[in-house]
């Protein structure tokens, strides 16, 4: 179900790209085109974020409730390297 | 040309968003998928980045030797605020 | 123990954004303080992250083993809302 | 003038970071301390935009004006180049 939702927004970023596609097809302005193509940014941005609260919401629940010291670490590691990514791109 | 090369990149970064797609229809990780989400993120970044050059090197370059202030001004304004917002995406 | 990193760490930041007050004020060049200001924003991502890491391994693991569920879910939000507005600045 | 305004806002984040350092010193919450440095890395983005804003409109200006070939494009590659990077910090 969660799924669901993230597959059609992640459809709908891909026809937005396409439509940037189309875009630089036409010989559009360049600004409007980095504008979209920073909207398409905004986006993605979002659908991360969503991710991960479903992530941190299950996986990483049942991880830091299960008796594996070292899954625990791990799955703690991945959200703080996302985390770390998310700032630089 | 350039917007050959632009257009290209951009479909590979297309191609990449559908992967990102499929993987969610298989239920792939959540955390490999929002790390190729921000691989997505990069990449357009990068073709934003080349675009700004193209741009800067044409019409940036012919607006500001040209003697329409206004326009000018009106093309620096927008460098102004793609800068700004690339700080934000 | 962790706060004694995270304070050095800052006042270093400190000591570097004190550098560029600096700059600006003998007229650098432009192009170079926004180098410095941006290297000034990548140190300070990397003490967010440290901070992100120590919280992680601590107040959300005391909260998710714990049986207070609206605590958990209160818990879980506010690393979604770092992430996503780590994202935008 | 614009030295001014842009060392007055510097100061003001200056003391931003130090309430910060002061917040983990008394030992506030994490997720508090994480919300205010990217606070402080929101603010120093807009200090990047008004420095660039100036610059284009002076250095910039001058540069692709000139009659040097070699110094317009060094002046269009730095903006490029920190346009590129604002996109990763």
């Amino acid at each position: 179900m969660e799924n669901e939702t993230t597959i059609r927004r992640l459809k709908t970023i891909e026809g937005h790209l396409r439509g940037v596609i189309r875009m630089v097809e036409e010989d559009a302005y360049c600004i409007d085109v980095i504008r979209q193509i920073q909207a398409v940014d905004a986006a993605l941005n979002k659908v991360s974020t969503q991710i991960l609260e479903n992530h941190l919401n299950s996986c990483v629940i049942t991880a830091i409730q299960g008796n594996d010291k070292k899954e625990r670490q791990r799955v703690l590691k991945e959200i703080t390297e996302v985390f770390e990514m998310s700032a630089k791109v």
